[in-house]
């Protein structure tokens, strides 16, 4: 693809071509040659969008959380993006449910894009995808980027590489796992929503969560992240989820907050690049082999794994 | 420390000092450069254990099942060690209370040997140390290397990249998930162990798992996992859970199984040593530095983040 190909078919998405736009994402989600000429080409734009990650256990109801906050941000003539990353492969059924639900709900306005990424065991290469992914629906006019994550794993330390405002969604059935909250969820959350809070047990699992936040050692000029209670299904508590997304927004663009964060996200980012580009270019078809023809002195016992593996970086080095 | 010095250590550890032991295996756990050092000098040794792999949702039972079957390999006068992976932080307190509960049981016995690694969020490089430290129990002298990891993420996956006997615990409950059963974990299980099979739905669940596993599409020749009941706490259905593991012992050890399938391990490991490498050498202080000036042309929309990871791996190239 000729880089004149690549803006036509990037124009032809900022310009409202919903199949330019789902053409592009595809060529990154595949890993296509051309990612970093497509996301070269819209370098200018892709910080537009404010972006949001909203993380959780399965069953949290982050699907319905983020379809009431679209309703709420097309109500102020904002054009919302929701990227659903469930790494939980496609079994669970997880992504493609939510997709149902909204496809009845927002998924026909023309100021909603919505585009799920499930895959198959393999964390591999993800947070980059979803990355690029974030990029383009920034550079294309989004205003706001909604990243939807199950939390498990890695993937919810992931999605506050790529947001402005990450939010942790639970349910009040968490109150069982609050020790087992993640010290690193304690770390990314800026706001916690406790939803389907009709149910039993709502208070006192912001109560343990006031009480373990305020363990945290933080600073006074820190952002102190608030807890917030939702229905998302009556549509209960969304406007004040939207009021501290937006409480929040305003303090990170008073003094460069935003921009240290984002220059943050970004050191990670272009590190994850570089290091996919080095496993790229370490495993030719040269080096391939070196492994496949080597690895039976590993087993034999007359190498070891490291030595191999030293031999290997050596002819990339000298290549 | 020179070569000499690591020899000691290692033949000390080697005739059973379990100071010596635990000494190597902090320097591999914290990424000490004698890493390499201390496993080339025991390469001959590092297939000599059998290596079972536990793994399975959190409350599955995996560290009672795990001292039932090491009892059962005391009474056949087998050395065990147990290497207990937690990636879900210390905040789950997994690893420890499972500590607690085999410290009162096999803990105190001298052919046992027990190490836990609980990690802080990061998943980074667990992989490659779980590797390192089950290859030194092997050379050390343990007969039966059993490595127990939470089953999130992509932990679950490593296991069955170091195992040679993969065992997916689960309980009667995970009944509903069953669909959530991921395609990872359908293709990583030599054997299926429904543990507290004591309670409702273990029936359900043996049936369930049944049918999704006669879809999967074998060859004749190919291992067909089985799919056992235990109660571990009672120790009920261990012995059968140890007969399978060494069924399938010895169907690897017919044509070459074990060799082939220990080679792909193998590769997968020199490989990750490789890319481990290849990340310290890339992020050394003059490209940290780079990435850190020129990453404000990237906020500026100057520069995209693949061409600033286009610039870093040039550097690297020609350095």
């Amino acid at each position: 693809m000729f880089n004149n190909d690549i803006n036509n078919i990037v124009n032809a998405a900022i310009s409202g071509n919903r199949r330019a736009l789902s053409r592009i994402i595809s060529y990154v989600e595949s890993d296509h040659a051309e990612t970093s000429n497509i996301i070269s080409s819209i370098k200018d734009r892709i910080w537009n969008a404010y972006r949001i990650g909203i993380t959780g256990p399965p069953g949290a109801g982050k699907s319905t959380l983020t379809n009431e906050l679209t309703k709420l941000f097309l109500s102020q003539n904002k054009k919302v993006a929701i990227v659903a990353v469930d790494p939980t492969s496609p079994f669970s059924g997880g992504a493609l449910l939510g997709d149902r639900i909204r496809m009845n709900d927002i998924g026909t306005n023309n100021d909603v894009f919505i585009r799920s990424m499930a895959t198959r065991g393999s964390l591999g290469g993800l947070s980059k995808k979803t990355n690029d992914v974030a990029d383009i629906l920034s550079a294309i006019g989004y205003d706001i980027v909604i990243i939807e994550t199950v939390g498990v794993g890695q993937s919810e330390l992931d999605i506050a590489t790529t947001a402005d405002t990450t939010i942790v969604a639970i349910v009040p059935e968490s109150g069982d796992s609050i020790q087992a909250m993640k010290a690193g969820l304690m770390e990314i959350a800026d706001l916690y929503v406790i939803n389907k809070s009709d149910r039993p047990g709502a208070e006192m699992l912001q109560t343990a969560l006031s009480a373990m936040l305020s363990l945290k050692n933080t600073r006074t000029n820190d952002w102190h992240p608030t807890i917030l209670q939702t229905v998302a299904t009556d549509s209960k508590g969304i406007t004040e989820m939207m009021e501290e997304i937006f409480r929040h927004k305003i303090f990170l663009e008073k003094d460069d907050a935003l921009q240290n964060k984002r220059a943050r996200n970004a050191k990670l980012r272009v590190k994850e690049i570089v290091e996919s580009i080095l496993r790229e270019d370490v495993w030719n078809e040269k080096r391939t082999n070196l492994l496949t023809e080597e690895i039976s002195k590993v087993l034999e016992g007359k190498l070891s794994p490291y030595s191999l593996a030293f031999m290997i970086v050596n002819s990339f080095n000298k290549a």
